[in-house]
């Protein structure tokens, strides 16, 4: 898989990412990665429902992670929660 | 597994939600399941990572399942996602 294959969550609206993952899908890949951290990984599992629900019947969920990152501030280390979604046409 | 054995993620802070998965463990289950629905899935997140990291060093995330529900309300139907985060001692 290629840097290309993965879509970044964000605090855009649920339908840019999705428009982004089904491109790439009809693109030729046949696995997509969707990563989020925090408060976004709410808007990662809208994502990969409404892509596959309303645009990709054939794509299925292939596997769920969840870990923690470190994140350097200012003010200090901090922990936030990440998720992964692989996405495959398999 | 029973009702008893999952805890549903609503909008209290994430340690209540860890004090619960930690205190049915301590009790003897095997398997405890977090649920949540929409902005609460990404508390479900911290809940788990938590949960394994700071308290339960010998659980595991065996599964994780997300999916669609439809809620009813006045306005007509809507949909919202859902995530159920499976914790196990295996």
């Amino acid at each position: 898989m290629t840097d290309d294959d993965v879509v970044y969550i964000g605090n855009k609206p649920v339908m840019n990412y999705v428009l982004a993952v089904v491109t790439q899908f009809n693109n030729g890949a046949s696995e997509v990665t969707i990563k989020a951290r925090g408060r976004a990984i709410s808007r990662a599992v809208d994502v990969a429902e409404v892509s596959r629900h309303r645009f990709l019947p054939n794509v299925v969920v292939k596997d769920i992670q969840i870990s923690t990152e470190k994140l350097e501030s200012e003010r200090g280390e901090s922990n936030v929660s990440s998720m992964e979604i692989l996405l495959s046409t398999d």
